[in-house]
């Protein structure tokens, strides 16, 4: 089945600690922005799709679509929050992509926020871990980073791959990230800067991993024929969206799991759009940990099992490479406000795609573009493929 | 635009205190209820909705849709958690229905689950509080109670409504729910015993509020095809689905706003299904307070405003009146399991089309229900269309 989803508006606020505002004030910074970068009013948005992970944990609320509905004036549209992890925002692009295609609604808005500095690091890292089974894995030791780690370890072993092949997607990141204006760490670094860095848990490094970051990204979508109209917007569509679930426990994760987990949606996706993997221009990978791109380069298809990594060292996953990987900076620069990702993912490809993004970041003649999100303990898989049709 | 969602499979587990088993154990039952219900297996399940909204404080879980897709087994399908404060099962309802209704997906499952009694009741209001502005209106005093107290009041003095008139509301609804096997409070009651009831927040007394509970409820919905290939099963279907978002701050909500929201989505609702109020046999109307049943009634167009609550008196929305309002108890009796709930509505409203509601529930011939969720300050109304079509 075929999708067009017209992407009418695009907005996001600085990937950044940013203590002078509020979880409210970053969703309605990006969710205003969206709506005059598609030229609607608010009373046109007749659903938003929230995507916010912790904000009961972060900010002492819970209900965040609700409010900001109303803070957005989008009131009576219908507001839910949707919550996948680190999926969330995906999820969320998603389930705006599935109510256009249903014909229920012409406008939709997608709305990706999360303030996760209201805490101290340590206490949002607790916040962080109940996105995993907090009773069996948490309270066993099993975090995010030390689960990572594992999947670094097992994936070096099968490969024989060394901790500096790894470090290269680092430099990588760095590079764009340092040209990218919304990024939340903008500074260049060396495969012996990585490899000097802290320890967070072997064999992961500190700029091997993703900083906490407060952000919003927001999208309005519409029906094909309204953006047709149109035609002297941007002519970017989203042509598939694809969703896998995948393992709940990071202790039995297997190099396998890792793998089907785009793997599965994105074979999905690809049909659905009618393109392949070689088609594709430009692409954002979820990193909140840098060996999260290798596994996703491969699970996409861009390369072979235990491969995914070459890129970064030997330039085809640079700008100008075979396939850009990541010319934001990736999650390693952006940062990982966990309910936005999926959404800055997003909107970072279509910028890409209208060719407006940053000097130093735009992929030249980019038309096809592809966003892939995960989330948990190896349990979200999220596909999205957007391309510029003119009409 | 007209909707056909099969209702494949129901299924739901007692709606009491259940220290004795987890959110997780709670989910699996009713899954796996519904699932045998449908006659599926995990495998054919594509999509999983998942309604939670407290567990971060409940339980300390978030992501409890991967949770359950693990234990439920329905992995690969995709699998998100949504949360809209008390409408939270009615909107995963909804994103089930829009799912199927786009064509993407042939069989999906909708699961609603709280677990509230794992705190102590303080702890688990707190939580609760957080569906609403935490820091402009909770830390202020104004919770739910407090707030829908004024909502009672207003009502009370606009049209003249004694709180004797109002108390007949409860009386209703222990009726029923005395009689159903699922629900957390089974005793009837008395306007008098309603009276001398404790006060929570005046006027409203503990027999008008409705207790903590832990329950699930889930459905398999199907593309209309499905379900007509299988004439034996009962032949319910989803006709609509519509959600509007509403007031934020309960000090200024008024009521117009709490009937606006569901006249605005019962409206669609009943253009979408091609029926009209006077069509409806029965109906699950939110109730997590008393006076939350007159309110709904009105929106929905059963009575006029300032007339909803005589139903409960002079008989016509017992079991046998004009309309069949809360057969099963209401939120009253089978209480309120945050996420649950809409769900709940759903799965009995079900039942009753089916002619399967137990004894002293079901209403006669029933062939057009409607179930209406709410949740928030005033922020979420969520109607929901049934009807027994045999093909």
């Amino acid at each position: 089945m075929s999708m067009r989803v017209g992407v009418l508006g695009i907005g996001k606020t600085p990937h950044k600690i940013q203590h002078e505002k509020s979880l409210k004030d970053l969703g309605v910074e990006a969710g205003r922005k969206a709506m005059a970068d598609a030229g609607v009013d608010p009373s046109e948005i007749q659903m938003l799709y929230v995507g916010n992970v912790g904000s009961v944990g972060f900010n002492y609320e819970n209900s965040t679509a609700l409010m900001a509905a109303h803070h957005l004036g989008v009131v009576p549209a219908g507001a839910v929050r949707v919550e996948a992890a680190c999926g969330t925002g995906a999820w969320a692009l998603h389930l705006g992509c599935v109510a256009i295609a249903s014909g229920l609604y012409d406008t939709v808005m997608v709305l990706g926020m999360e303030k996760m500095n209201d805490l101290a690091t340590v206490e949002g890292t607790s916040i962080i871990a109940q996105a995993a089974d907090s009773k069996e894995e948490y309270f066993s030791g099993l975090t995010f980073p030390s689960g990572t780690a594992l999947t670094a370890r097992k994936y070096m072993q099968a490969y024989g791959v060394s901790e500096e092949d790894l470090a290269h997607t680092s430099v990588k990141n760095h590079f764009y990230g340092a040209r990218n204006p919304s990024a939340h760490l903008r500074f260049e670094c060396t495969v012996e800067e990585v490899m000097n860095s802290p320890k967070v848990a072997d064999p992961l490094k500190l700029y091997e991993v993703c900083p906490m970051t407060d952000a919003a990204s927001a999208l309005v979508l519409c029906r094909e024929e309204i953006l047709r109209a149109q035609p002297n917007r941007p002519q970017v569509y989203v042509t598939a969206t694809s969703m896998a679930s995948g393992t709940w426990y990071q202790a039995s994760d297997t190099l396998d799991d890792a793998y089907n987990l785009f793997h599965r949606p994105a074979t999905r996706a690809y049909e659905m759009a009618g393109v392949t993997a070689k088609d594709i221009d430009v692409a954002e990978i979820y990193n909140s940990f840098a060996i999260q791109e290798p596994l996703g380069i491969e699970g996409l298809g861009f390369a072979k099992m235990g491969q995914g990594w070459k890129g970064a060292k030997d330039g085809s996953t640079w700008l100008d490479g075979k396939i850009a990987v990541n010319p934001s900076g990736g999650l390693l620069c952006k940062g990982h406000p966990l309910g936005a990702t999926g959404a800055t993912q997003a909107v970072d490809i279509v910028e890409q795609l209208r060719g407006t993004a940053p000097e130093g970041m735009q992929r030249a003649d980019a038309e096809i573009g592809i966003s892939a999100c995960r989330g948990g303990p190896g349990s979200v898989g999220a596909i999205h493929i957007y391309q510029r049709l003119e009409g």
